[in-house]
């Protein structure tokens, strides 16, 4: 059987993976990536919102403080992947505002903005009349907002092409194979051995595995990661000409009860995200889905009847049981967990890139990870 | 200049023209067809319903003796085009349900059904639950209906690949390139000019140029076809297997006000249609198109939201001042019309296909086109 020899062997060419990989690389590593189709499942489906603020659940500090870093991480990443390759990295800073369109919609809204506040966030409440002062399309029955100035988006796949380059410019091996296992002698992960049998040893086994990491053979089954996928259906749209910028801000909005978003692009395009479903790897797009979006997004944007669908499509969300990463140390000797993003993949690539190269080079996970090794679900 | 000769030379290789220009070779005559991308236009977006009876309208006499002369005309023409090409022609014979939601559309149904008898027509007034035992996934909410045994449905893009086969074996000469123009002699027209600049010298012309027929050069302008581009958008949906069949007939349904139909066919597909804009040549999918098009399916059929979205298409119906066809004498000497389908393109294709033969080989129009010559309009 063939063979080949790397520093470090990353599994998955998302987001994730080839961050991974490349700030490994740029770090001075031998590395190896493997995936059967790079950048094309999940990470080119999400919308791309950097929304640690905006997302913030009750109870989830620790997810809050990491949300935090890769949000501050973005600029200075965005900055270096555009020297390195030449090519836009995607990051639009542009804030985010929050509305609600019926009574009870913005109630919830200004409690979530009351616990922002306590947790030191940097928000500021606003009537309809001034929601619409900042984004003048939004429809008259829009009640209330809250204006986030530090959540912005990146879009994924303009980060997803400067990535490939980087990776390209960087010299990491990019396989174009499935993973069929990871590769252990004894307790230690040694390598991963490709479809075609190719085994590649590395020192370190890196799996960016996302909505798949649960199926990663060769992980004993106490240690597996426990990710399943979640499905989203995202809409993308293209503003015409005479309706631009149709939004200058991300738009998070409750219409409803009903949660959706809206995401801005240069160049006219606008993203609607996102439903929810578990239903295994189903990827299919369906019409109850782009139904909810669209009824949702033209309640709180009546404009958007007026532009053009592009495009439907649906990916899967690797959603772990307390919707926080898996990062670092797996319990088995030499593989680390870079999986398990949920809906911040995107916000999460960044510090997610310097917490893993950071743990290969020095042998221990910084402390900003340590609420996230597998560990903390116990065995199986 | 190079040059071709043929008996006949039909512009435009939609259904209409397809059907044409085999029909003229099957009647032994020597036809050249002229399109830049053949079949690949409106024919290609129709839904395919058959539907004479759920679509008359009041006072469109003529118009509906030529449409029941389209559907009785449509299972020899499949028989032969399935004789000639072996391939099917997507005939299916399967009814239609017309169904209103609210008592307002009942009211309406109702009428129309009163006004279908008086033309002789057969139609069967049925209740709500009537209704729901011949089509069992329709909504509680579906408060009557009218069964309408003879109105069917053709599965168009399978007509299209049947035609575009015949067309092949039966010796027509398929050109691959736009007509620039019609060439005339004085007031005769003598063929066409191609992009290329080649000439195509015939005895007949026949403009099956759909929603383009106001553009044709060459025709002088006072006898210019008075046809307009009305924009439909159009869903084409799959049924799992675990549902199907949603439906066992065509289904057109008022909901609310707003009309939309739903043409199940075999294999699992349902189409679902349409919108109306007059956006001029505009095949954009606009959200707003796409949002009636679900909320009214979903309306009378809830199962809609777990059907997969498959395609979101727009094409150009060819609208005339009186929604009827242009069919025959030009005016211009030697250049006949068969456009102007509007709605019923793909119901009207065999009858026009045999009304234009005849009119080429006889010299005169067949009554039953008397009534749908261009001269009506007058001149412009």
């Amino acid at each position: 059987m063939p063979e080949h020899t790397s520093d470090v062997v990353v599994i998955g060419a998302g987001l994730i993976g080839l961050a991974t990989a490349w700030q490994l690389a740029a770090d001075g590593l031998q590395v190896t990536l493997c995936d059967p189709a790079p950048a094309t499942q999940t990470s080119t489906v999400a919308a791309g919102m950097l929304a640690p603020v905006t997302e913030v659940e009750y109870g989830e500090d620790d997810l809050l403080a990491l949300n935090l870093a890769g949000v501050n991480a973005w600029p200075d990443f965005a900055a270096r992947l555009e020297d390195a390759t030449g090519v836009p990295a995607g990051l639009h800073r542009t804030g985010t505002l929050s509305v609600a369109y019926d009574v009870d919609d913005a109630a919830a809204l200004r409690r979530l903005a009351e616990y922002q506040r306590t947790l030191g966030l940097e928000v500021e409440v606003l009537t309809g009349r001034e929601s619409r002062k900042r984004e003048p399309l939004l429809a008259n029955g829009v009640s209330g907002g809250v204006w986030v100035p530090g959540d912005h988006s990146v879009d994924n796949r303009q980060a997803l092409t400067a990535l490939l380059r980087a990776v390209e410019v960087s010299g990491v091996s990019l396989i174009r194979q499935r993973v069929a296992q990871v590769l252990t002698a004894g307790t230690t992960a040694i390598g991963v051995q490709l479809d075609d049998g190719t085994a590649v040893h590395a020192g370190q086994v890196i799996a960016a595995t996302g909505p798949w990491s649960a199926q990663l053979k060769g992980v004993p089954d106490e240690l597996r990661a426990p990710v399943r996928p979640v499905k989203g259906e995202v809409l993308r749209l293209r503003v015409p000409e005479a309706y631009r910028p149709a939004l200058n801000h991300t738009v998070r909005a409750t219409a409803r009860g009903f949660a959706v978003y809206l995401v801005p692009r240069p160049g006219g395009e606008l993203v609607v995200g996102a439903t929810s479903n578990e239903l295994g790897y189903d990827t299919r797009v369906l019409a109850g889905g782009v139904f909810a979006l669209l009824r949702d997004a033209r309640t709180v944007l009546p404009v958007i009847d007026e532009l053009e669908l592009m495009e439907a499509i649906a990916g899967l969300r690797p959603a772990t049981p307390d919707n926080a990463p898996i990062l670092g140390p797996s319990g088995l000797d030499g593989l680390l967990w870079a999986t398990g993003h949920y809906r911040n993949g995107v916000l999460l690539t960044p510090v997610t890139a310097a917490i893993l190269s950071a743990t290969v080079r020095s042998g221990t996970l910084p402390d900003l990870g340590k609420p996230f090794l597998r560990s903390r679900f116990g065995h199986f």
